[in-house]
C-alpha cells in the first residue's frame, strides 16, 4: 500500500530517503550520514515534497549534529551546516521551518533532536490523515453525488510528505469512501513528478488514473471532465496566495473559468504569515538543462536558452479552499490565513 | 534565413517534405510519391502545422493522380486515396479545405492540379506576410513602446506554413522593425514543437528567445514578464472560438486576466464557418505512448494510462485579436468571424 511508503525515515544511524529520481521503474533508497549528501539530495529532488523536506530538514539537524561529533567539528561549523542545509532550496517555507523547530532542542544533545524531528513526522502523517477527512468531506458537500474525476499537478503524496499525502491524502480519502472514478495526472514538466511518482502511488493503491500533459490540464477543466482540482502547496502567504510547482496557476485559473472548486491540501506549517502575499515568496529557478533536454537528449537545438521558474504563483482569489489539518478555510471567499479561522 | 524554409515544395516528381520529427539536429528531407507515404507523414507529424497540412493535401491530390496512372487505379480507387489524404488528420479544416479546393481540376489532369495547388502555396506565403505586417501594426498600437516580450505555444512559423509562418510571421515582423526583446516559447508537450521547431526558427533568424515548460507560460504572463501572446490555430468556428494546439486555452486564460492582448494569426482560410462554435470542432486524440514515453524511455509506471488530446479550443470571448491576411478582428470585443468585417 502506498500509504506504507516511507519516503524519509530516520534509521537510528541517519536518514533513509526513497530516491525519487529513479521512481517508478526502481525503488531505491539513499542513506545519508553527511550534510554534504543530504544538501545535495534535497536540490537534485532525491527528497522532495514541502513536508517530505521539513522532515528532511529537521533529520538534517540530527546529521549535522552527528557529523560534528565523528569530524570535531566546532559549533560554528555545525551551525553553518544546519544552515546550509536550511537554505538548500528556498521556495518551500517547510525546510526552513522543519530546521527551525528541532533547533532549540541542539543544546540538549543529539537524541533530544532526533526526538523532536520524530515527532514532526508523526505529526505530519497524522496532520495528512485529517487533511484527507477535511478535504473530502468539504469536496463531497460541493460535487455530484457520484465518484468524481479529479484533477492533480505535481506530487502532494506518500513521497511528498512523511506518509499518506495532502492533495493524495484527499483522493485516499474519497477513494476509500468509494467516491474516486478517476485522477487526471498532469505529467508536470519538466521533471515529470506527475507521471513517475504521482502515478506510481497511484498505481500502487490501485486509484484509477490518467496521465496528461500539463498543457492538457485547462482544456480537460473547460470540456467538463472534471469535478474538483487538489494539488499541494509549497509556500502559502497570509493573504492566502500559494506557491506550488510551476503550472498551478493554469489550473487554477481554468477552475475558476469552469466553476468548480480548485482546492489546497497542505499541513498548516506550509503558511507562512510572514509572507504577506504571493508576490513576496522567493521562486527558486532550476537548470536551464532541465528544459532543453531531457533523459540525456538534448530537444532544443544547441546554443538555446531556457527560463525555468520551477514555482508558480496562485493568487488567492482563485482559491476555493485551503484544507490543513485543523479545517477548512474558503480563501477566495475571504477566508484567508491571516483571518483564518482554523487558527 | 529560417523565412527561406520551405517544409512543402513540390519537385516536379512529388513532394519534398522536411522531416520536422527529426529537427533540430537534423535537417532531411523525405520525397513523397505515394499516397500511403503521405498519410503517414502527416499522421506521424513529418509534416504539421494547419497551413503546411492544406499545402502538402491539395498537392497530395497530385500525387494521387500520378499514382494513379502508375498503378492503373480506376476513378474509384483514386478518389478513396484522396479521401484518405482528406480524412488523415481530423482537427485542422486546412487539410480537407486544402484537397478540396484542388479537386475541381482533377478532370481537367495533373498540371492543374499541380498549378492549383503551387497556387495556394503562393497565396500562403503572401498572405502570411500580410498577416505578420496586421499582426505587427496592432499589437504596436496596443503595448508600450520598447521592443517587446512575445510569448508563443507550439510552432506556427515557416515550418508550419508554406513559408514564413503565421504567429511567427507575426515575430519576424516585429523583429524586423526592431521590436523583438525576447521570444518566450512554450516547449510544447508531447512532441516539443516550441523546444524543436519554434526555437530552431527563431534561432536561424537570430531572434532572441527563451524556451519554457508548458506549467510556466501562465506564471510567465501573470508576473508581467510577457507584452502580448501570438499563437497560431488549425480551426477557428464562426462564433470566433479557436482550436489550437493542446495548452493554448491556458495561455489566453493568463492573458485575459494579465490584462494583456491574446492574439490569434491564422490565414482565413483556417476559419470554418460551417463550424458554428468550439463544441462542434472535433479534438483529435493522439496515442497515450506519446505522454507515457519520451525518446523510448518510459518516464510512467507500467500499465499507465494516459489522455492526449492534441489540441484544445479557447472561447471567442479571451481572443484578443484575430489576425488573418484580410485584416484584424477584435473577436472578444464581438467582431466575430461570422460577422467579421475582415470579408
Amino acid at each position: 500500500m502506498a500509504h506504507d511508503v516511507q519516503a524519509v525515515e530516520w534509521t537510528g544511524q541517519g536518514l533513509r530517503l526513497i530516491d525519487q529520481t529513479v521512481l517508478p521503474h526502481r525503488l531505491e533508497h539513499l542513506d545519508v550520514r553527511d550534510v554534504d549528501t543530504l544538501v545535495a539530495a534535497i536540490q537534485n529532488l532525491t527528497v522532495r515534497g514541502a513536508p517530505a523536506l521539513g522532515v528532511a530538514g529537521a533529520f538534517g539537524v540530527a546529521i549535522a549534529i552527528r557529523q560534528a561529533e565523528r569530524e570535531d567539528w566546532d559549533d560554528a561549523t555545525r551551525d553553518a551546516a544546519i544552515e546550509r542545509i536550511r537554505d538548500a532550496r528556498p521556495t518551500a517555507v517547510n525546510l526552513a521551518a522543519g530546521v527551525d523547530r528541532v533547533l532549540p532542542h541542539v543544546p540538549k544533545g543529539l537524541d533530544a533532536v532526533v526526538a523532536e524531528a520524530q515527532a514532526l513526522l508523526d505529526e505530519d502523517v497524522r496532520g495528512n490523515r485529517a487533511i484527507g477527512r477535511h478535504g473530502a468531506d468539504w469536496i463531497l458537500a460541493r460535487t455530484p453525488d457520484r465518484p468524481l474525476r479529479i484533477l492533480t499537478h505535481c506530487n502532494a503524496g506518500a513521497l511528498a510528505t512523511a506518509g499518506w499525502g495532502t492533495a493524495l491524502g484527499v483522493v485516499r480519502e474519497l477513494h476509500a469512501r468509494a467516491r474516486i472514478e478517476v485522477v487526471y495526472a498532469d505529467e508536470t514538466r519538466p521533471l515529470l513528478q506527475g507521471s513517475r511518482l504521482t502515478a506510481w502511488e497511484l498505481e500502487q493503491s490501485g486509484i484509477p488514473y490518467l496521465i496528461q500533459a500539463d498543457g492538457a490540464a485547462p482544456a480537460t477543466i473547460l470540456r467538463g471532465l472534471v469535478d474538483a482540482a487538489v494539488v499541494g502547496a509549497d509556500r502559502i502567504a497570509a493573504n492566502g496566495d500559494t506557491a506550488n510547482k510551476v503550472g498551478t496557476v493554469s489550473v487554477a485559473l481554468a477552475c475558476a473559468e469552469a466553476g468548480i472548486p480548485f482546492v489546497v491540501a497542505a499541513p498548516w506549517s506550509t503558511v507562512d504569515l510572514n509572507t504577506a502575499s504571493g508576490g513576496d515568496i522567493p521562486i527558486e529557478e532550476r537548470a536551464p538543462e532541465e528544459i532543453l533536454s531531457w533523459n540525456g537528449t538534448r530537444a532544443a537545438p544547441d546554443g538555446a536558452r531556457a527560463f525555468n521558474p520551477a514555482f508558480d504563483v496562485t493568487p488567492a482569489k482563485l482559491v476555493s479552499a485551503l484544507v490543513t489539518e485543523t479545517g477548512v478555510l474558503e480563501v477566495s471567499s475571504g477566508a484567508t490565513p491571516q483571518h483564518g479561522a482554523s487558527r
